[in-house]
């Protein structure tokens, strides 16, 4: 079982409760109308010692930041701006006060760079250390961006290279960086969001392989990947073990570079204002396709990204 | 170390971090605006298997109504409606499916009942079974009800009976309901937030020795208790221990009733309307006072209702 096939299950027994109001659910973030003018954006993602991450692999200021840093990004996702956080903690007996404000310490520091108010929290203990954030955002009801606007032809472009926090799974320092303060890309989100020839867009938190298969299925299509931005350390890393550092990016999960779906008429003229906006390439990967499989360089890819349910600490 | 103590340090940590919205904290949920004419509010709490719920004591379909109920209530105490829900759910290796969406059922009952759409979530490994909701609410600017309104004079009240909860952890049989599914006071806190007479709200998660000390300090007073109403099945269980059945349940913890403090001469007349109302009483326990100690029949009373910091499952 996988935990797109649970949340399907989970989806179909919420779907016996109407809801109240007109949410869509399925994407990074669930999206809903506070007022006519208004559309807001809600998510919320967990982090757990051992599992997402450990204490020997970074310290508890990382962790708090990696926490905020996974849910803004899915907020940058949907072109959303940050509004506000909550954060529920649960932290084992033999925590000390210090640990704890640690912990806040790099939750506070990417909330506050990313402009969000940490709004409130919970504490509570737990076997390990757990972080539950939910983030609340605003976007413009005309900038909405779903993973389910993509059709076939669309370019498949990502906002920059793959593979360095996978690499700092394996002890590359620039990579462990990456995986220890990942940056929400919330301006490049915002930025893209403003296009109309944007037609989905969603984070690559679970890897490319993993995550460019749902942002088709979402869309109703296939997609052929054929070039593929690896990160300096992660191409370094990936010869130094004798790999293909296309297919090690591929395989890499962590990454918060966000995966954009683009009416390919559009994608020179807007790859050139992002460069110029942000001194980075938006680098087309592939397109979308009718036939409903995944292809790298024309081969079949299978999921390789992160899946909780799969999940260990080392990958 | 309380947890109390850590939440102050948390905000002096936060403080550094200047609001980029007027958000108000210290409160049972955060309250922002998100246009002119709306005020939302926010909260969320944590749930987890061995602190808050042990599988011998209920079932994973309790637990999960636990979860959103517990959530729900702290909407409830600020008279907001409730709107959405996040879920973000951990569950260890061994866990299969059908327990994930037993959970899950529960969770959606309850946010169902209280009309509460589930927005969205997370899944993910972790030691033991954790339950992480964030809820959104509504609520209009001149229903806003705040811990700190109070003033010496106002009377107290709750909106039913307590202790059944901690009846139930003794496990007698009404209480152990009680335990497993709470009634989130929602219609309560809505009646109740319509009233300018109506100076302060919170709910009783915590327990009323507890929780009356940090209404009466947000509202710069003490408070004097005695009367408090006991559940029935309360007072069975305390007598059958040779114990005081009030103070059995002044100690108790999650009882989801509202601690009200409320203008004094308003206080028949709303207690009036609350009764025709909701077939129950609006009962009186004591009065904010000058004097800043928490007394229950005139002898000093400590905190002992429910502090995380101290706890476990049974208690």
């Amino acid at each position: 079982v996988t935990e797109d096939e649970i949340v399907t299950a989970i989806e179909a027994l919420l779907a016996s409760h109407p809801d109240t109001l007109r949410v869509t659910r399925g994407d990074d973030a669930a999206l809903w109308q506070p007022s006519r003018s208004h559309r807001s954006a809600i998510s919320t993602d967990m982090l757990v010692e051992g599992v997402d991450f450990t204490r020997e692999m970074m310290s508890l200021e990382d962790a708090g930041w990696r926490a905020m840093a996974a849910n803004l990004s899915d907020l940058a996702a949907m072109g959303a701006r940050p509004v506000l956080a909550t954060v529920a903690l649960g932290f084992p007996q033999d925590a000390i006060q210090k640990e704890v404000l640690e912990l806040y310490r790099g939750i506070a520091e990417c909330a506050a760079r990313c402009r969000c108010c940490i709004a409130g929290g919970d504490l509570s203990r737990a076997a390990v250390w757990t972080i539950a954030v939910a983030v609340v955002g605003e976007v413009r009801p005309s900038n909405e961006k779903l993973r389910s606007g993509g059709r076939p032809g669309d370019v498949l472009a990502v906002t920059g290279p793959l593979g360095a926090a996978r690499a700092g799974l394996f002890g590359e320092t620039a990579g462990l960086q990456a995986l220890k303060r990942p940056e929400p890309r919330i301006a490049e989100g915002r930025f893209l969001a403003t296009s109309r020839n944007v037609a989905a867009m969603m984070d690559l938190s679970d890897g490319l392989s993993t995550d460019v298969r749902r942002l088709a299925a979402a869309s109703g299509c296939g997609a052929e990947l054929n070039a593929i931005p690896v990160a300096d350390c992660a191409r370094v890393l990936a010869q130094g073990r004798g790999e293909d550092a296309e297919r090690f990016a591929l395989a890499g999960g962590d990454d918060f570079e966000l995966l954009v779906a683009i009416r390919p008429r559009a994608f020179s003229h807007l790859a050139a204002r992002y460069a110029k906006r942000f001194g980075r390439e938006l680098k087309k990967v592939g397109v979308l396709r009718v036939e409903p499989e995944i292809l790298y360089k024309g081969e079949r890819v299978e999921p390789s990204g992160w899946d909780h349910f799969a999940a260990s600490a080392d990958r």
